[in-house]
């Protein structure tokens, strides 16, 4: 068949939007109609040439929702019809890491996703002229129609609005993820959010969920002030403006006559390894978890004292929030349908599928916390 | 009183034996007599000079058992007689920290502990001719008597013997600790152990202790092996014989068909940065735990990319194993007498304190595993 996409030519360039061709579902497959997809800082990392692994041509997204088309042979979990959350990182349920139970980074096809390929090491989509297109962490959701694995789609509930539980496919599961499924934070703790863009919201809107007393935001923009607070966000602190972050954080949050300070838990939602230290670097000595998020450059590396461990901090990370998809996100949908999470005020820009690249803009000056594109 | 001790004079000297003056037990304080010490890394880090926060002169020594001689005012837990192991670590079980239940470090004493002192600011030793010597982690077991705070001392059982549980005031605790406590290893799990020294062959009994399957002990020094393989090491790794010893480490672990490689948990014994960032790196995607046990030189950093955290390892530390001194030393005492914990084959040298710089000779050649001083 054919479809339209938006189709990343090569790096730095913007995405041209054009007809291709998709092959449709093989065994163990998918074909899904895309109905939103959110723009996520992950598709321009590649877009812009950042990622050393970004592969080109290839259809970017990777935070859509959409609707069953239809199914190949031997798919059992999904029918035409089903409502649908593409996931970049599957559950197989059959994995030496999905029985683990102890991590949601399913091994069953990272090899040719990585590629930019489905599990049987061939692509669906091609130009009009034959040339194969890579798909993009196994989803390629900045299509108007795309292929998927079976075990990479959640299904979820017919009456959620496709614009807004796009954003569950990565955004929302990942910062509230973090807060709920990484570092487990527990009522009454007190947090650190570093970087108050989309994932810092969410992971602020999940210590509030989670019910910390203290959510201290983090950012160097005054403007992301107000919207934060709207989250849960108790006090902000914008290092342009303090002699030290980490002290000023530590000072907050020193309670008590021997209380020494610093967070119970933190969280990078930046990507700047110098910020991933500092978030670090806050948390309290004795138990304090720094959960990294954010995507780093390139070869940029972490670097702190071995001290601050051996005094009992713990560095960790996150990938889509430590959730197991086709487990966990029909319940992140379940949460946005009964208001338990918000994610309409994050959703700032509506676009076409021919305006993509203006959400791509959007972003860049910092305008949107969510620009989302409907077909 | 007097009293004899071994004093580091000044940095980077042996140490002199001589006598010295003992104030008596204040408030809140024990007089002990120390029957035996162990010569530990931590105090040859002080005495070459090597640490940044070394005091002199100084009485070191923070390995040893002991017996009461004499309480101090309102001290209501011990009475003379009573046999005891001095904490670098106290557990007052009154501070911010001790009732969080979160960790063993306790902050009631911290700031006069790192400066030498005893809480009221003040040293109990001096010269012959009246000059201060500072108290050293608390504890400066490398004198025939030495005071301490309630708080720093746990109360054993009687008849164990003090030239072999003494090293359950160090390096028993930290290495067993770090297994059961910090990294709480369950039965089944695979693990590798960084520097085979003292340190290291109690990690890897920890790990036997714990039930681990695979116990891969990774040194530069073949003569390492055997003893280790007693302590419970299933799996040797002579780094400077392998290309890769991440790698190595990797290829040791695959199992099963889908099954990528890595260990459970990781321990750090050597105290070199970059072996503690290939012991992040040899730990299993998803859920491996790398614990930091040894003492990086000043100013040292450890490293790695974001993405090794991101992909679910756990980067964490130990301070004397993550112990409640107070609580959890008499246990190590028990497991000692009950056989479950094994002393006797790593207490390789006994000294008398004349001796004592014989026993730094020893462990800079590399010959002891444990040497002991007996008073
Ligand atoms: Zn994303
Ligand atoms: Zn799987
Ligand atoms: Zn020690
Ligand atoms: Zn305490």
């Amino acid at each position: 068949m054919r479809t339209r996409a938006a189709v990343a030519l090569e790096a730095g360039k913007p995405l041209e939007i054009m007809d291709v061709n998709l092959d449709g579902p093989k065994a163990g497959e998918v074909l899904v109609e895309i109905k939103a997809t959110g723009i996520c800082h992950t598709d321009e990392f590649t877009r812009s040439g950042a990622d050393p692994e970004g592969i080109f041509p290839a259809i970017l997204g990777h935070e859509g929702a959409g609707v069953v088309v239809e199914i190949g042979e031997g798919v059992t979990t999904l029918k035409p019809g089903d409502h649908v959350i593409p996931l970049y990182t599957p559950e197989c349920r059959e994995c030496y890491s999905c029985l683990s139970g102890k991590t949601n980074l399913c091994t069953a096809i990272r090899n040719t996703q990585g590629k930019g390929l489905m599990p049987d090491g061939t692509t669906r989509f091609s130009m009009l002229d034959g040339t194969p297109i890579h798909h993009y962490m196994g989803c390629s959701t900045f299509s108007n129609h795309t292929v998927l694995p079976e075990i990479a789609l959640a299904k979820v509930r017919d009456d959620a609005p496709f614009d807004k539980i796009c954003y569950i496919g990565c955004g929302v599961t990942t910062g509230i993820g973090a807060v709920i499924n990484t570092a487990g934070v527990e009522i009454g703790s007190t947090a650190a959010v570093f970087g108050l863009g989309g994932i810092g919201l969410n992971v602020i809107q999940g210590l509030r969920m989670a019910g910390a007393d203290m959510i201290i935001g983090v950012d160097l923009n005054d403007a992301k002030e107000d919207m934060a607070r709207k989250f849960g966000m108790t006090h902000f602190v914008n290092p342009s403006k303090v002699e030290n972050t980490v002290q000023e954080i530590v000072k907050l949050t020193q309670r008590g006559i021997d209380h020494i300070g610093g967070v119970d838990y933190s969280f990078d939602a930046t990507g700047n390894v110098q910020v991933m230290r500092d978030a670090l670097e806050c948390s309290h000595r004795g138990w304090g978890v720094s959960v990294i998020i954010g995507v780093a450059p390139a070869g940029a590396e972490i670097s702190t004292r071995p001290f601050q461990l051996v005094t009992g901090r713990v560095w960790k990370g996150t990938a889509f929030g430590g959730a197991k998809g086709r487990t966990d996100v029909p319940k992140f949908v379940d949460w946005y349908m009964d208001g338990k999470v918000e994610i309409d005020p994050m959703i700032t820009h509506k676009l076409t599928l021919d305006q993509i690249n203006e959400g791509f803009d959007l972003m860049h000056e910092g305008k949107s916390i969510r620009a989302v594109v409907e077909f």
